[in-house]
């Protein structure tokens, strides 16, 4: 007997691995039956598992997020959400691959809501990093530019890290905050 | 009438757009059959189309940092590794999306081969990376971890970018530069 949850990990794991597109139901059936479930009494669609993988994705960023106290120095700020960010990427790989590559599958409306979420994400990294530019502690030009530096260079991280690795989270996170922060703050060239 | 070329533009189209799994032959075919072209005239097969794309993106990746000499200061040769990335993704977004979502579709042998293309073009950052943290200009604990970075972040702007937009390619090289360059050189944050 399944529950949503079993389902939507392997529905997960598929996605992540395949592709939505190179998934059929009758694959995830499958997956499903060899532990005896029955996929059609608990899930309505094969849209409807992507839209909850992603959604949960973004829900988990997004509660990372906004769990970073806003009376803090910008700086301890941007420490937080680069850790925040990470955390989900390593506790979540799975989910997080999902939501990287597979939520532009989504139709409309669904694709807007995930849009939508996506953009608060962005928000609060981009709010950071203008409050650090008005404070003068950031040194950047272009606040939009500089938030996606910094997302680029930590959203592609599910690419590569692998958690229970060589490389801890604590030390990937340590590290690319070094960067970033450094990338930001330093004033000698520009 | 088609040439190859032809087919692959239109492969890439729809392979960046849908996804390798989310395009089928007959897509393929009817997208040329509008155009009055015969598919496996062509092209033996879907892989062998993906193939060609993601071989041509990585050779030009891999062409432009084989370019950049090797006797100049390392961060002049990060500075051009780092211009030579973002114009292929500039000038070829659609063969260099395929590269970064698709490839992994690809079966044996081809799959590996295109592994051994990544490992060398990343060797050229890293080489670097390595040559200026000996000289000591660049600050740097661990070679490897700076050189994902780095390519993180560039990577990652084929989800954003858009080639005609208000961001040129010059303004984001630039800028790019500036953040990546900053990252590895300052040394009051550690």
């Amino acid at each position: 007997m399944h529950n949503k949850t079993d389902i939507l990990n392997i529905a997960g794991d598929l996605f992540s691995q395949r592709g939505y597109h190179g998934t059929t139901m009758r694959e995830l059936a499958r997956s499903l039956d060899l532990r005896g479930a029955s996929l059609y009494s608990h899930i309505a669609s094969k849209e409807e598992m992507l839209w909850e993988i992603v959604r949960q994705a973004a829900g988990e960023f997004l509660a990372q997020a906004e769990a970073v106290p806003q009376d803090i120095a910008p700086e301890e700020q941007l420490l937080r959400l680069i850790r925040g960010h990470l955390a989900v990427i390593a506790n979540e790989l799975q989910n997080a691959t999902v939501f990287f590559q597979e939520w532009k599958f989504l139709e409309q409306p669904l694709r807007g809501k995930i849009t939508a979420l996506r953009d608060a994400y962005e928000g609060h990294f981009r709010r950071v990093i203008e409050e650090g530019t008005r404070q003068g502690v950031f040194h950047v030009h272009d606040t939009r530019l500089a938030t996606l530096f910094v997302l680029s260079a930590l959203n592609w991280t599910y690419q590569w890290y692998h958690a229970g690795g060589e490389l801890t989270m604590q030390q990937l996170a340590d590290q690319y905050s070094t960067f970033i922060l450094r990338a930001l703050t330093c004033g000698q060239i520009s």
